[in-house]
């Protein structure tokens, strides 16, 4: 019998365990798990703590209703599971963990011929002080989930605070106040939301979403500290001297690696402080390897080490740490960063990497924006879908996409991920087949539309004027739609308005060398009018990315920035 | 000026038409189009038939409610339309095109120096005799459509009859039953529904769901006759001798491309009778281009010649007849064939190649079936997913994908498009990247785990079981759900029940040469469950595809074909 350790018992963990025990007989496995349950479905908390999950250990049943706990790993896997246990020391020279019961105190050892260490991620320690309450917790334990919505239930609620407006405090704005309605406040460090995953302008979107339902959000505000008030509840103090007090204050900073048992045994770990693996999923250590949050990995857009905390990503390391470990050939090849969130409604996806890390990663990007309906217009169902595709200048090489709407998003998204995956360029957008039907699509896809853009863009030097660019936009600005659609939308004061279908035999009216930038509603009217400009040769025309109505979705102020 | 004709002003024809004239105002275009209208979405028609779109020149205007005619064609695109116009001829020695106009009956021709023919497809003839009647007609054009709807509005139609059960037919049903109420039978010549996108055991899935809404299926059911009873009213004749009269009768045998005035003067076509042309669009004569529904292309996945009539294929192939025109490299590389069908709320999927249409273009194939939760199944709402994969058998190359699902389908489907088109085989599969969220999707997509089990097959002999072949398992069926799962789904009689839980301690009851089918749910218990016995060196072991609760989607009679 082959010795296989596994220390930690949830997503790559158990896979890894699976799948060994599923091709062959000769593993003698054991999963170290120092929580008291394994194989729990982590991603699920936002939805246990917004009360759509009622029972929080729900998320570690199977389909069929069983729990998945040590009797069921041992009966249907053949794989031993310790709970409540917490490895203390990997000694490499003798192939031996050190471990303790966390109830019981008891210490043992336990050799392997193999181990895998899947140990998972913890959350960012906040760089403020906090004092120790019930109040106040990160969202990142099962534990902390069911301490809230205890509080939650018992009414105990009125006013909440979320530190973070990464992933996980956005999601947690809706379970706040859509479920429970407490009005609830969000604060972040950075100037916008989500800035891992979107530009600016993205954010703005998703910002006014959230405001829109009643949160109110703190952007540039860093927390100095967070005290009790005489009613022990806690009040955040910002930097810029505001004070908050709430009945709940949870920060969300982000993960990262858990890899402090690793490196002390001398194992590699990076940038991140994740464990660093070969394509196997092995370490510095030949019998050693490592899967899941723990891990730090290839970002196949930049060619850099980056880090994700993704439980789809952890499966699929913990198959390929046990394929390698059988002596099965199978490789991980990197991640794209396919991202993917839900907030009041609203899919919001990104791939890849944003103009502002591509920048930072030294690459120099062009850009597009674009708003279409999700389906044919005429499709009384249709939704509006904002979308944003990067590439880098040189060489046209896709670099990343920003998808915001209601309805079809997430599939656009998972096609460009694809390609991505396999170093795509913005010409190969035009290629893309989609699945068409009215009911779910349009006929031209918004990946076949970015494509088409970027090529107008690079190829014609028709430019997509990011709409943030509009404040230091000095020439003139011609507003194509007709009458009606200006009495009914958003409108920029200062604008000429000259509807696309009278516009054709009104070149004359503007000097040749005039700097001009069209907006209409969505965008191909824009773009239509300053190819009509381009071809009476017109040398500096644009249009505006996205249109008005994108514009609408950012400016909570109609004329705060323009006009 | 470069004078450029383009006959047809539907998809593709706009489309050259739109972007011609925006690359440059150094051509005069001329677009010829017999009907009264132009730019017009066919493929709305099934919705308004349904009622979803009141007006029908709704599908021919703008999103901001401008109607694509003659005059907006000149104002915002500089192209002249003739409406009501049919080219007669097509004089290639001198460059000219013959027309009349079919309301003034004028006869006059336009010279060119490229031509684009964009005529689109025409419905294909029954060979069923049936005489003239405003109650029988195809779904092809508006004005079926209309007449149609005109009839059901004033209540006249009480019991329809469609012939043909593919795309059309089957999103017809829809509209008569759930919108109009209309008793109705659907009549189709194969053994199953939607033949050129699903195998069998798939098209059950869809049967069933038609048949759950009321609609009476004639499977195997040929037309021998039309004629009108002594009430005007049609009847239908089968070759069965039984007959069927109905208010009104659809026949939909899909449509063929419109391609005799090109063969006329010389055209080169092809198998399926559409004008052959290269990846440029052009044909045999190098200034004249062909686009759309009048077209056949290359099939990427077969390697041969193929023919699909999608407006979304249509709007590319237009693009890129325009661009080389201009002098732009710009070419159609082929087809993958990505077919998206909403049917009562059911989404169905195919894409590239069914294991039927592979067998009969000489490929040997694998395939695997499975059933998931399109989201964790902790997720409240979280639907079944059906979903087949086809490869070839000896390279692994990917074929094809068929999907059925209430919730999450077209994204698989639409990342499997990408991987075809890049000539992927069954182990890319496990690289695929989705966006994951609890909301969406599950951490392991369904193409995650289609090729894993494809892999398995393959490497480890870990059968997968196609539905439809129970009829002739001849072995033990062993069902390891837990007892009160098979009080409450589809059971096996025949089946002997073990519980997955307590299998492992029970292989000694098999002798090692028996041929074992597992059977659970939805499929993971019993694949486990054949590792289990495989590891014990059992020889002949499998596990049944989609699981249970796939085959009580198929058989209406639960023991007809099993027990």
């Amino acid at each position: 019998m082959v010795k296989i350790i596994i220390i930690g018992g949830m997503a790559a963990g158990c896979k890894a365990a699976a799948r060994l025990a599923r091709l062959s007989d000769n593993y003698s496995i054991t999963v170290i798990e120092r929580k008291p349950f394994v194989s729990f479905g982590s991603c699920g908390l936002p939805y246990y703590a917004a009360g759509e999950i009622d029972n929080l250990f729900d998320l570690s049943k199977t389909a069929y209703g069983t729990q998945r706990d040590e009797k069921y790993f041992l009966d249907v896997k053949g794989v031993e599971v310790l709970t409540n246990t917490e490895v203390s020391e990997i000694k490499t020279d003798n192939s031996e963990v050190k471990c303790f019961n966390i109830k019981s105190g008891k210490h043992f050892s336990l050799n392997y011929d193999k181990l895998i260490i899947a140990i998972g991620a913890k959350a960012i320690k906040p760089n403020f002080s906090f004092p120790e309450s019930p109040r106040i917790s990160s969202f990142h334990s099962p534990f902390d989930a069911k301490n809230f919505k205890e509080f939650a239930q018992k009414g105990k609620i009125g006013k909440a605070i979320i530190i973070g407006g990464g992933f996980i405090g956005c999601e947690l704005t809706e379970a706040m106040t859509s479920l429970w309605g407490i009005e609830t406040e969000l604060i972040e460090k950075e100037n916008s939301l989500l800035t891992k995953f979107l530009d600016p302008e993205f954010s703005r979107i998703v910002e006014k979403k959230i405001g829109d339902n009643d949160v109110k959000i703190h952007l540039s505000s860093e927390v100095e500290k967070i005290k009790l008030n005489e009613e022990q509840l806690p009040t955040v103090y910002l930097k810029n001297e505001s004070q908050i007090t709430a009945d709940y204050v949870f920060y969300n900073l982000g993960v990262k690696p858990d890899s402090s048992l690793a490196k002390k045994c001398g194992i590699d770990t990076g940038k991140y402080d994740g464990i660093v693996v070969n394509e196997k999923m092995q370490t510095n250590f030949e019998n050693i390897f490592a899967s899941g949050d723990c891990v730090e990995v290839n970002n196949v857009v930049s060619g850099k080490t980056d880090y994700f905390s993704f439980g789809s990503l952890a499966n699929r390391m913990g198959k390929i740490a046990a394929d390698n470990i059988a002596g099965r050939d199978n490789q991980f090849k990197g991640v794209v960063g396919n991202v993917s969130l839900k907030i009041f409604n609203t899919i919001v996806c990104s791939v890849g990497l944003t103009e502002q890390i591509a920048f930072r990663c030294g690459i120099q990007t062009g850009s597009v924006i674009g708003t279409w309906a999700d389906r044919p217009d005429y499709y009384p169902e249709y939704k509006n879908l904002f979308g944003k595709l990067v590439y880098e200048k040189s060489s046209l090489r896709l670099l990343g996409i920003q998808l915001i709407g209601d309805g079809e998003v997430t599939r656009y998204a998972d096609i460009f991920s694809e390609l991505l995956f396999n170093n795509k360029a913005v010409y190969d957008l035009q290629d893309v087949e989609h699945g068409y039907t009215p009911a779910h699509s349009s006929p031209i896809s918004p990946l076949n539309f970015l494509g088409y853009m970027a090529l107008n863009q690079e190829v014609d030097g028709m430019i997509n004027t990011n709409p943030l660019d509009l404040e230091l936009f000095n020439g003139t600005i011609i507003d194509v739609r007709e009458d009606s659609e200006r009495a009914e939308s958003y409108t920029i004061d200062s604008s000429v308005h000259i509807p696309l279908t009278s516009l054709r035999k009104r070149t004359d009216e503007f000097p040749k060398d005039q700097k001009l930038l069209f907006v209409c509603e969505k965008g191909p009217r824009s773009y239509e009018a300053a190819r009509i400009f381009k071809n009476k040769e017109f040398k500096n025309v644009s249009y505006l990315g996205g249109g008005l109505i994108m514009l609408k979705e950012f400016y909570k102020e109609t004329n705060e920035l323009v006009g």
